[in-house]
């Protein structure tokens, strides 16, 4: 069963509102290659997993707990760069008043029409999230694989979407992650390690420099990139495999640790003219 | 932040293995009103709640939290039904042996083909889930409507699935589900009453005899279905919503409660004969 | 505006319940060449249309009107074939009775879990109609072609999906709609040789001998696929096009009648297994 | 069967072309809560409706008729919006003169690549309408909450797509069917009432004020919101069911009428820069 | 089997990067009317063919085999309007430098985000590429009536995509493919006017001017329009079809030759803003 | 350009028709993992490749030219596998003669609905082949990565494709491509060995004992796991990778080949029964 504390993995950096960085951000999210895809995944592969290797399957389970957290981190990232973003009166009482340009030309109109101003199960070209994305084969050296492409693809697209926009919200959000897919690559080919690979100086994909990205830095100042944080109330084999020496070739120790400090989770403010929540003007 | 304690929400009976009854109970887990779409939409909701009524925000997540462990429950019961389904010995070497005939004619092939006989996104019909299922439309009203909407229609549909086999395994779960269905159309239909509409008669839909089915009448009288357990590690405000009279016709008082108590995960057996998870042959 | 007379534009012949005809007849329903395809099709071609030829306007919308009463023919029939399919008892009280095995087994499942045994807009293989089925380019002559093979292609596979099943319910409607499928085609084609092609021995496709169809010999003796269907209640250009020889090697020569003789819309029973329509016993 | 009368169901009011704003007015043709929707699901409902209580059938189908003619009314909302956008000289002759800017940057690209300046199946990210929006669960109540909810979430998401343009073609029909979806709220919300449900202060969802929409005042001075159009050749029940108080809270009370005053179909330009429809040129 | 020589079927004229054109240019490729429907329609109708009548099977072989190198020519079209677009310093390291605009707001951003600015399965509107755009019927006159009508809304489609931009690189490709798209025409209408269809003076469709296309001139003074380029490297019976006078109101002879002078295949440059290839910075 | 030379790759080995076996066989040809899948991939990343590494595209591609053949190859197995399936007299001239009870039961109907009883672009479960299968991520690494996961992945589910018809046009076909699929697994490994990974002995994936599967065996004498065969009109330079050890636990040299000797393409039967070709009894 799953348990909650109402914290944030990570902070919400206050920066301008931005809804063309919140279209494509989407794909962090709602991407082939996004949280929710990770989430989903291993989810399935950690129920799915058959055997008395109860090790592998922890592990599995363990970054499947903390991408729930991702797609929550991302989902209010999303959120705070459309705060704002649009007229705020609602009706516009006909007045011919300045449309929402935005919400036509460069953002996803669906962040207006659907949501109200809020976050979607979709990619960055609108397309919804679909199940025939989730790989769960049963074979565990073919899921193993299947998650370190994945985690390599998913920081791949994360290191071109930075580049998108220069917004602080946007930004730091992706830093985090970036360092968070370093230690899910790290922790499946460790695991493939066992198993009788040597990834030699291959990894991490794509062959960034971390430095190049300052929102990292102080991710892996803490070591987070050789981090795993353990979200289990009860026992777990998952030190068995993520221990020693890194995979990659950034070198270092891997280990696990509680969970990091979390943040508050911001209140969102009303949203009048998307009539959300819409209870302010019902008598009480 | 989310955590986890290895512990299944409801047993698992058993029973013979049953590929058909699996292919079905997939609309429970990945169809258009099934668990993937309740975890998911309950999720996009709480996080893009505005406003400051947070005891909505809390009931929403709440259910979310409960709903993590319902896709997990159906995961594992769809996996007991196709455990022992099909041939055991890997390869057949050439004998000719008899194929899997399951596979191909009366069940889903993917469960045959792309799990190792195991639980997919999928709804009965074999369709992907999609994140288009998702509605968080912003306003509460709209959003509570829905979900209550989705209650129903749920439980409606887990009904008809219940006719479709009388293995254990397969509705032991429904039953279980089909309560708890009824308990989360109560928290959004209570909901709802706070803000002005009265359900008089109308609930619970479907209009069905909880008597008739012989697997839920442990869970109510154990009033499962006026009940909200609580997986929040910090406060909740859910209780100023989940409390008093039901808005059912079933009456009864409305409480929130710790979580039940939990069912050991059962581990699953190896499949060599789908290589999963097929280390057992190598030199480790 | 659109107005309706509760009467179908065919009989609905009884027979016995046969699910998974049912199944395969969804194909001319809700299929890439089936009934709502071309009801969508002609209905955004009509309203699309461009330019003062009104009389190619007035002949697509003419088809367009016949083609909601053929949707609601094929819903029918795919209901009266699944009528009394399946157990009449609900919840089977825990019994274990008999589960649903054609529901799981032969038919397609979702008839029995989305909609009361009641048609569905999918086709035979389960697939969600689209919108991406529909082709409205804008220029005449590419719509004119692409109508023509529109309808070549809805009588082939009808022809195909008639050897299916013997049930007289399903080849009733099969045989009234290869009929009206082939009125179509000369429709379509008569309106491209007015701009110069000419059909030659080539049409109708298939070249099947309708004698081999017994069903469809009746409607062939009233005429049928030389007719147009007018449901206009106002002035309509039809017959400017509709009008003098066959485009088609069966010859004869076409005009536009007054709609069809209806027949009564079958009342469905109730179906207490599936809380459809649920209200019996509600004390009202 | 179905007929016809060559009228559209309000005015298409005239202004400047405006693609971006065809864009996202396909939401409410083509998108999940749109038109295509709401015509087709009561399709369906009204098809595969069991049992006796023949006044709820009446009421749905009564409903799918005005449907149809909202559908024809977009389809000629987004042609309107986008004559006249774009070049209209054929081929440029290779003189490099300015391309059509809009239709690559700010626009539906699909609303000159594939329809000639024309509306599509498609809501407004470019996503196909699907068959699995349609909603017909054969049980009445859930098939008539699932129908408010329907018509609640539509007019919530008009009343943002309302603020993306202040075309007058755009805000006239949207303020037309905001008004029109409130009747059908109380359509369905009526036919609730009877089975139990009391809506007390909550409808009309959003909480709106109607006062705010300049274009909607004189459809609410008609009346148009507590009335239901009755678009039957034959006799229908409707009136037993939309009668009486409102279930709103904006009061008044139900009445059947006949259809209201209908306006010309405007006819379409030709498009010669699209070869639409491409017959000025042939040898006729 | 398949054979390959590295030479494209016509040339990559060179201009200035347009990503705005790349997106629209997808529809070429990956859309309902693009290159891979026309190729792998071509291939599941040749590899299908039932029957002796071969030289119909070698003439949509035959066509199957150019459409491979038509593919291969539009994705290296859009590779070739990426190349040089957006920003080439990698990471920004952080200076807030300006972000890739372009990829944000009139670019489809799947371009910059999956692909290393290099093309995509998709369509103008980000639509993925679906098997169900598939026709093999079965039946030789619906398959060849359906490839007449897919090559003529091809190149309809292609004639209006041509006037969204006046880059040299785009112009080129799709004046090249709107001669070859008339070859197709031709041959497929040839086929059926064997089989008793006189397309008289319908043919080509749209209705256009070829003199209005500077581009197309020098493949039509080639007789490119009718011509079927040969890439057998066995017998093939396509001349017993592709000869004689052509069907279209063009006129000319048909007439079978060798493959074209191929052009080489432009080297893509590294696109280190994008990790792609992403090897310069190893040690090797 | 592309050349073809009219042999398959491989044998079609004759044997009784089997519509079941041809269902689950598509998963092979349109499924996710399936040739169709491999195909494009390759094709998009070849055409797609950035830099100088010219030899890596070069494998690639010639991989690509490969899969083109085994597409062909599946598709004609299946063709065989549906040939002499059902009934053969047309129309059964309505005397209730039995119907095709295979095709709605037993097997995917649209094989007899939409095909001549022919292959589809479709999977095992029916779901259309899908652009958004395509990974072409632009990084080398990443690229190679996905494609040794694409290849295991691939052959795993034909070792469980295998086991489900003992059919021997089935297992014959399945045979062939296990041993390529391993030989490609090769191709990308030793790729990604020469960029710094060991793969020790984890390869192949699953860890199956080719010995099982008896029509694996012959091709494994002959050695075609670890060759490629060079379909190249021109020069190539895949040997620069493709030569020396395994990196594979089997073992072996790594060497580039002529194709093989290619088989005779086996003509389809007519099938009146499905008016294919359909031009039997046309007066030519």
């Amino acid at each position: 069963m799953y348990y909650y504390k109402e914290e944030l993995i990570n902070i919400i950096e206050p920066d301008q509102p931005d809804p063309a960085a919140a279209k494509v951000l989407q794909e962090a999210l709602g991407g082939q290659f996004g949280e929710m895809r990770t989430m989903m995944q291993y989810f399935f592969q950690s129920s799915n997993f058959r055997g008395k290797d109860k090790q592998f399957q922890d592990l599995i389970r363990g970054v499947f707990l903390e991408e729930i957290a991702h797609v929550e981190l991302v989902q209010k990232t999303i959120n705070q760069l459309l705060n704002g973003a649009g007229e705020s009166t609602p009706g516009n009482a006909g007045m011919n008043a300045a449309p929402i340009d935005e919400a036509v030309k460069h953002a996803n109109p669906h962040h207006f029409i659907m949501g109200a101003q809020a976050s979607l199960p979709v990619d960055a070209g609108g397309n919804p999230w679909s199940g025939s994305y989730v790989y769960s084969h049963g074979n565990l050296i073919a899921d193993l694989l299947n998650n370190v492409v994945l985690e390599s693809t998913g920081v791949l697209q994360k290191s071109r979407i930075y580049e998108m926009s220069s917004n602080k919200t946007f930004r730091e959000t992706l830093g985090f992650l970036i360092v968070r897919d370093n230690a899910h690559q790290n922790a499946f080919a460790k695991a493939l390690e066992m198993l009788g690979v040597s990834w030699g100086k291959l990894f991490p994909v794509p062959n960034y420099d971390i430095n190049k990205y300052p929102e990292c830095r102080k991710y892996v100042d803490k070591g987070f990139h050789n981090i795993q944080f353990n979200f289990r109330l009860d026992e777990t084999r998952i030190a068995e495999i993520f221990q020693g020496k890194s995979p990659s070739r950034n070198g270092g120790d891997l280990s696990v640790t509680e969970p990091p400090q979390g943040f508050p989770v911001p209140q969102m403010p009303e949203m009048p003219n998307e009539h959300a929540p819409g209870l302010s003007d019902m008598n009480r």
